[in-house]
């Protein structure tokens, strides 16, 4: 049997472009001659549908668009993944279902058995686990179909009490397929390879692996598909942060080739450079799903807005990227420079708008309130905030889209102004620790100076005040951000990160800070993930809490 | 046997005073000659605690709390909840408990077997599902102790396959006891009677149900617990919206009585004098939880910030209310009149600032970008977002919290601006329809004129250009209302919505503006949710999907 993978970027709720492209792709395998292709975990509706999965009508298009793909499998045959109703009066209304599609009609409905339900997965939420377990008997080959999560019990201490594959193993299948939605985090890619090798190994049949590809608003899905032997050798592995379709030959639980060359990396790429390619697609689906083509952002000389910059530029061309110099009386010389020169070396747009004026008609309305009571965070919050409304007005006059350009370790203890340089559609680095947002920085500079020097090696500064230096309030980000890493990725407690070496009264200081701000972050933009243990909708933390702070 | 129900307001994470008031109760029960007190689930942390739970220092702090409270009860035991450690290797991390403590000491555990996972409820993201289920005795009676959920299943179309007191019924327990932290809708009362009552006949045994009261930022528990005899009928119902703490004399299943006068109500109050008492409850919490007392709000003179500002005085007291009236150029002098006249009759701080010299810096600064380009959209939101800016100085300056006074009609179908009027710290009518503040506001007036009468008449009006007004870019209220009901809480395709007799391009350019506006409403603050289905943590909606967008 000759079997295709495709891994292919979807739109969520777009079943016009999802069919289309799910059809295009059949017509091209089928000329190629191939059995069946396979296509990625819920590709019908696109992931994460969130809450549109309930409302009826969503599950009557998917359904509908389901058929007309059927309709399209004269010679071939095809796996879809969509959401369809649960036909049990108990339990949740829906199943998380693939489709094995022959000969134009469904020939066989696999449900997901394990739901994840955790970080920013809600599929519990919605769908009603399987408890039903059968193969699938196509041109003399018995295929074991599950979904992702389906195989991600193979673990000690694993989430769940069963455990799809030692069900369906004992109908003795010769090949493994499973359909993902499975999103990057720059660790996630060797997490994966190995849980899937160890299924190939334990049951001892090759197993066929396809992902998503593409970011849905904050969820960056990297692709990176795999194909395994039966003896848990990698044959395969896709590449990352691309659309790609591949060819294999099963002929026998044992006799697998590829029908192309594999292009399985030499050499893994680093965290960084993962980041890196997850940052412009995250950009660059943002705009290209939300009809979007123009970014603004303020840059400020510092690194971040000056990273972010770059990415933009990167990910949607120079041209269409609007950077907005907006100077007060605080700002230094050289943050205006350095801005100017990224502006050059990058080659996009740009605009100084000074917002003296701004600020002083600000203080000039509110002297009767404030009289003469000492300058403080109620100012620097003002230039924050004045800038947020110039770059909005920008936006609504011109139709751009502001990037946000807070870090994670400003996000995380709440060094940012809230309406003011926390507004954006998109937070571009919002889940890269200032310590990375370095790296990134030299990264973008491996070939060329792009982001100025002196931007890299100058003190950081929110430059609200004069001479303020971001460790003024904070500790300096190479204690910092490994004391956040171990708070927020790991969940130590105060006590154990202590017992790593960090001072006392720094960590209790900094992790209270941390849940105080839950407030501003609550306000804050989505967020393009890229670590195991992002702020959004994969962190849900009470506000009005008490724990810590 | 005596019992007691404690139906009290915790705090989540604050273990200091949940533990202290836990403790108090037991002793005062104690005095009162009470065998059993019983408290509400999880009252140990507080509901919800959300990804509080993933910490183990969170739940070793529970455990700690609960041995605390162990120890207190030598002459009385209690029922507790809350979250414990799950020694299954297999499954989540944790259940949700009741500790049955007797003489000191932990005497039985139940674990919840129905974990709700929908709209505001994540409890499977923490959670393993009992399958293990057994009475308890105590007194010469036999218990059967179940946590909230585990009775919400005896409806058509459960969300759940087991029942778990169809397993308890079976060691013939003579008296149900359930433990619930169930959240206030304004038609929520009637349904958790009608399934409690259905359960208490259906079991043919008398039920004592404890609930939480109080607000954790957004979600506000309204009390309301509740005892029914065998029959099913009502013997008591606890006050709403406050705590109480309540004895009953059970001697055996058939011989109940309340060892006070009962509370039920002689008639129900109506939705809005629910709403009304929830928000109050609402606004209270949120402040005397978040350490904060003063509140600041700009007063438009429209109904919306009048009746925000009226229920604040009320919560909060008038002298912590500071009201800012802002005009700008485009503001009617009715607008000032309405707005002090509200200012008069509630008693509250105003301060009048004048925001045209703000505006025209801006506008004067981004001439150089604007050119001779048409006042639009961009124009209309410096306004909005220089009001934002003076409030927030404000709040930085003095230490008050911005009220949001955005409505439910507003906010769904995206009627303000982002960083603008969508500002604050909590939304107090985010999730009160327009045509809902008129009869709120109305209610407010049910004594004496609280809310100026002309700002109840008059036409509503942004006034952000002149002679505007709402019904320019929006359908009436007393149409659009009923389509967003439609939509929002009854999650109606637009082709059954028109089917009602609403006009076809009407409906379908509503949904399409709610749905566009999912990015705005990522970034408001949480809102008190008083219906079935409030913007926030229980609606997840995709930000660039494509469904009826």
């Amino acid at each position: 049997m000759k079997i295709a993978l495709a891994q292919l970027n979807y739109h969520v709720g777009n079943f016009e472009s999802n069919t289309a492209k799910i059809i295009s792709h059949i017509h091209q395998a089928e000329k190629q001659g191939a059995d069946l292709i396979v296509f990625a975990e819920l590709c019908v509706c696109g992931y994460p549908s969130r809450d549109f999965l309930e409302f009826n009508e969503y599950i009557a298009l998917c359904e509908e668009a389901a058929q007309k793909i059927a309709a399209e499998c004269k010679q071939i045959a095809c796996i879809i993944g969509l959401p369809t109703v649960n036909n049990n009066p108990e339990g949740k209304d829906l199943n998380n279902s693939a489709y094995f599609i022959e000969q134009g009609e469904v020939k066989a409905i696999v449900n997901k058995a394990l739901l994840p339900n955790y970080d920013i997965f809600d599929e519990y939420r919605y769908f009603e686990p399987s408890t039903v377990f059968n193969c699938i008997d196509f041109k003399g080959h018995r295929i074991a179909l599950t979904i992702c999560e389906d195989l991600w019990n193979t673990i000690e201490n694993p989430l769940y009490i069963t455990r799809p594959m030692d069900m369906l193993i004992s109908e003795k299948p010769d090949v493994m397929i499973n359909i993902a939605a499975s999103p990057f985090a720059y660790n996630h890619d060797e997490e994966r390879i190995n849980i899937l090798k160890d299924n190939a190994r334990r049951y001892q049949l090759p197993l066929f692996y396809v992902n998503h590809v593409g970011a849905q608003t904050e969820l960056i899905f990297d692709g990176g598909s795999l194909v395994f032997d039966y003896s848990g050798a990698l044959v395969d592995e896709l590449p990352y942060f691309q659309e790609s379709v591949a060819y294999y030959q099963l002929d026998s639980y044992s006799e697998l080739k590829p029908l192309q060359t594999p292009t399985i990396p030499q050499k893994k790429e680093g965290d960084i450079a993962q980041i890196h390619q997850a940052l412009i697609l995250g950009i660059r689906d943002y705009f290209y799903k939300s009809g979007f083509k123009m970014a603004t952002l303020g840059l400020s000389g510092g690194i971040d807005s000056a990273v972010v910059c770059a990415l933009a530029a990167e990910a949607l061309g120079p041209e269409n990227v609007m950077a907005v110099l907006l100077p007060s009386r605080f700002s230094s010389d050289h943050s205006i420079k350095d801005a100017e020169d990224l502006v050059k070396n990058l080659g996009c747009k740009s605009e100084l708008i000074p917002i003296s004026d701004i600020t002083d008609a600000f203080e000039n309305t509110l002297q009767p309130q404030f009289k003469n009571l000492p300058f403080n965070i109620a100012e620097e919050n003002i230039q924050s905030r004045s800038r947020a409304v110039v770059l909005m007005a920008l936006c609504n006059k011109f139709g751009y889209i502001l990037l946000n350009t807070s870090n994670k370790s400003e996000a995380a203890v709440g060094y940012g102004t809230l309406y003011g340089d926390m507004c954006g559609g998109i937070s571009v680095i919002g889940d890269v620790y200032k310590t990375q947002v370095f790296e990134l920085a030299r990264y973008l500079n491996r070939e060329r100076e792009i982001i100025p020097i002196n931007t890299i090696v100058k003190p950081p500064s929110a430059e609200l005040r004069p001479n303020q230096k971001d460790t003024d309030s904070l500790p300096e980000y190479d204690i910092l951000d490994p004391i956040l890493t171990q708070y927020i990725e790991h969940r130590c407690s105060p006590a154990e990160i202590i017992k790593m070496g960090y001072d006392d009264h720094t960590v209790r200081r900094v992790l209270r800070l941390v849940n105080l701000a839950e407030h501003k972050r609550y306000q804050t933009p989505p967020i393009l993930r890229v670590s195991p243990k992002a702020f959004g909708m994969g962190r849900r933390m009470p506000i009005v809490g008490k724990y810590l702070s």
